[in-house]
């Protein structure tokens, strides 16, 4: 199967972890050992990930920078660059004898995408009320709310098009195991002109992925994080692993936005419309989910094989 | 012709300017249009750049980060991401119905190479002597006079093998305008188990640039910058163009260290190795240079068509 793999960002950096390179290397080579798990299998992978912590953490270092602030998009393209070599190396060094290539990837956005006027996702450190009110005065971040914190939060428009899907495409078709789309891909609008320039924005990187999948005609989307299933009443005595939904059967705002919510949406989007799978699980049990041993499996709204 | 094109640093931020994301775009854009011209006059383009400024820049912001500094190698990687997103999207409005692709490059280094011992590539900004070596006894760094001021310098290898070249060769064949080993590529070394693993070093990107070409077959290695030829006696009244060089009778440690130098030993290596010409000049030039009629053309020692 040809299967494009979202990492997340807590597949990559453990709750709570400092984000130092060693913290990150080391979990990306558990991530690779993982991926190099389906490559073994047979399947041809398209490997994506998150940046949230990292793309945050290069604004508040360029930031800090008086004469050379960067923007966003320059800074996606920094943390696609960053992360990407690791992914790269780590799994390269699990897979001998495969290509690994990796890929910076222009996603195209609206510019009045209504995400514009109102960011609401949280990238970098989480900080108490007072302190990130008091960066934000200083910086002219927005701020929101966040797991009981507080963090900066930016503009996340839907992704419309992956910009040369056919260069990676034709990598997929000659074996090369592709990384592209870090951190949900560069985000660049169209000019009356019909030339492209980067937008700040962070492009979610569960819509990107599922966008991509579908610009590749993938067979799965596969979004690896370090929950075992989606699973009904999470975090209450009541919470119950769901191995199958139907995506006609979900309803995304009952689940956490930072986390399950984007991971459905998603997996609907794909599994509607391709008519094929989506799944989402933990990392360790890629080639289990992959196999419908596991995880999440999200089947689209109407079956095809009716 | 297959030409591989190493940006100089000066071409791409000018001479003084600050290095603000605006300044940047607007230098490479200036490259994008002279980039474009040499792929209308029907060549093939590999495209690589510096990152000295770049990852200086990202050394400093990563260590004022006191949790989460970065090795070189990863900074490198990042300056790769920054740089080629950039020249990707203002060469794909140049030409709109080419491809265009940014691939991370890693490069295989000597880690007994005797730089690691001798560091001499400077990186960053400069800065008057007591600042410097303040600055240097804070942070660790190795530091050098540069132009009549100091900068951090840091090791330099020779570049031994570009990775994965078959990836680059493949898209290239197939008419895709390829940006890699950006700021000379990723450092890596191999383990004793044949795994690679990322090594703190900056390689020259005109070395790099010309054992790449070397890889890929390319038939000509041009070196553009700011100058619009190679000078004897540069910088004085009897300063004197030279448009055509033969490999043997150049001295490069007759030039500049940080600059005219390892233009011309790279022109050298690939002149040699390859029985083909390098070309040095001025990135508005590149076209003329090209076809004989600009810049300092380097042919090899002996010649082959005897």
């Amino acid at each position: 199967m040809r299967i494009v793999v979202a990492l997340g960002g807590n597949a990559l950096l453990r709750r709570g972890e400092p984000m130092t390179a060693e913290n990150q290397r080391a979990n990306v080579r558990r991530a690779a050992v993982a991926l190099g798990r389906l490559v073994e299998a047979g399947h041809e992978l398209v490997i994506t990930h998150g940046n949230g912590p990292q793309v945050g953490l290069l604004a508040m270092q360029t930031a800090a920078s008086s004469d050379a602030s960067f923007p966003l998009d320059v800074l996606d393209a920094e943390s696609a660059g960053m992360i990407g070599y690791v992914i790269q190396q780590e799994l390269g060094n699990v897979l001998r004898d495969k290509r690994v290539a990796t890929l910076l990837t222009q996603v195209r956005v609206d510019p009045s995408d209504p995400a514009f006027a109102n960011p609401v996702k949280p990238i970098g450190a989480a900080y108490d009320e007072a302190t990130a009110r008091r960066m934000a005065a200083e910086r002219g971040w927005r701020i929101a709310p966040d797991n009981g914190r507080w963090r900066r939060v930016v503009p996340s428009p839907r992704p419309l098009a992956i910009l040369d899907v056919d260069v990676l495409a034709f990598l997929i078709d000659h074996g090369v195991v592709v990384i592209c789309a870090g951190g949900g891909g560069i985000p660049v609008v169209e000019l009356e002109d019909g030339a492209v320039t980067g937008i700040e924005a962070v492009i979610d990187k569960d819509l990107a992925s599922a966008l991509l999948a579908r610009q590749v005609s993938a067979d799965m989307l596969l979004m690896l994080t370090d929950v075992d299933a989606v699973y009904r009443d999470y975090g209450t005595p009541q919470a119950r692993a769901l191995p199958h939904l139907r995506a006609s059967d979900i309803r995304p705002a009952a689940f956490a936005a930072g986390s399950m919510r984007p991971k459905l949406e998603a997996a609907i989007e794909f599994a509607n419309a391709t008519g094929r799978a989506a799944a989402i699980g933990r990392l360790e049990d890629a080639v289990a989910i992959v196999e419908g041993r596991g995880g999440t499996r999200i089947d689209p709204s109407r079956s095809r094989r009716a």
